[in-house]
């Protein structure tokens, strides 16, 4: 099976057409779903009972806002989840979704090298795929700590560091050995996922219908049932569009 | 067990502080949480193998917004709903909400009572517990119709025409004989659950802590897993809060 991917531009012309008047999505709408597919697949990779601390780094753009409304899922589904969110956005999403955690007093930890000590789970919400290359600070530190520590990662959407089209950076640079356990893919792969060698792929964010997908040349994943993750081969071809 | 159900009141104080500046959620959020835990539920007592048409008959409130959001899952989880919604609401979240499914081909009907005899299933999103009897048309046609069809219902909050904390209409009144096979509260059941006596009783959408719960004097439901729904009993005692 050939997985179809989008490239950077495809992705962010399929988010834009998404949130268009036509389409009527709302950032609220999209970011609840794609973050409830991450805690869904965390749950099939890692389920409490294997360890319920999830440690969520989550970066400045919509990536991390992903991992906050996945860290929300996992507080109910029975974890302990606890939040890296150095640089917060002024968005009112953002600052809405940061405040229902601090209702159900999940833990922002300041300290993320004491905090990954204590962790079962990694969770790469970084950067997605409007990501350029290299790593800013603070981020350059935060990954170092994950690569350095051995811990389970599961990514969101791309692995943080690498680039979106032409995947892991330059042997030497900063994340070339950067490979996460898991990995979930957001509407659909971006072509880095044909460097993908960790264990399982998934693929989340349930809206697309066919008409929408066909349109961008893509594939409507086989969900099954009220699943909101479909599990896609590890090493599958890529085709870009 | 004794079931703790909220009073009209204080389902809207819930609602109210949920969306305050404190907790920070949006309506959009908390519409997709509990339309997706109906559409969850209908997949849990009527599989789309057992007749995929599904008729949501979506009225002029939240209810009906919750039913528009189902209908879009039911879609993806490969149901064919189609849509009666007579009296379209104006706010961004409702225009959003209709044009998704529009975007989908999902049929939006005119004519109910035709819609009713080609459906497997019909959903009373109608009204929730802001309703003050008594059934205004043309929802009262519709109840009608629903009634008569003796077609599998499933309630979203309260059976419509009942009254959220007395319960059914007086004998002669419309909606007196109406039991739905199937409800699903939302956030937590409200005092008239005690005169449901159909098959199976759900609650939904997850989002309630546990010390935001205990303010209002509930539990948090017995969710598992990455459940949306969580399954109550028929029949049991009831607790006003």
């Amino acid at each position: 099976m050939t997985l179809k991917t989008l490239t950077a531009e495809s992705a962010a012309n399929l988010d834009k057409e998404l949130m268009s008047p036509e389409m009527g999505f709302s950032i609220d709408q999209l970011m609840e779903l794609a973050g409830l597919s991450v805690a869904q697949a965390i749950h099939k990779v890692h389920p409490p009972s294997k360890g319920a601390n999830v440690l969520l780094a989550c970066g400045p753009g919509n990536n991390g806002g992903d991992g906050l409304v996945a860290a929300r899922h996992l507080y109910h589904f029975g974890y302990k989840p606890s939040v890296f969110y150095p640089k917060p956005t002024n968005q009112p999403i953002f600052q809405g979704l940061q405040k229902q955690l601090k209702a159900l007093r999940i833990p922002f930890v300041d300290d993320f090298t004491a905090a990954l000590k204590e962790t079962d789970l990694v969770v790469d919400a970084l950067f997605g795929f409007s990501f350029k290359p290299p790593v800013r600070e603070p981020f350059d530190k935060v990954l170092e700590a994950v690569i350095a520590a051995k811990k389970e990662v599961l990514s969101v959407d791309i692995p943080s560091s690498w680039h979106v089209e032409e995947g892991p950076p330059k042997e030497g640079e900063l994340g070339a050995k950067f490979m996460p356990e898991y990995l979930i893919s957001l509407t659909a792969p971006k072509p880095c996922v044909q460097w993908f060698k960790g264990k399982r792929h998934f693929v989340g964010g349930r809206f697309l219908g066919q008409e929408f997908a066909e349109k961008f040349g893509l594939d409507v994943p086989a969900y099954e049932g009220v699943e909101q993750v479909a599990e896609l081969e590890v090493g599958a071809k890529v085709e870009k569009l």
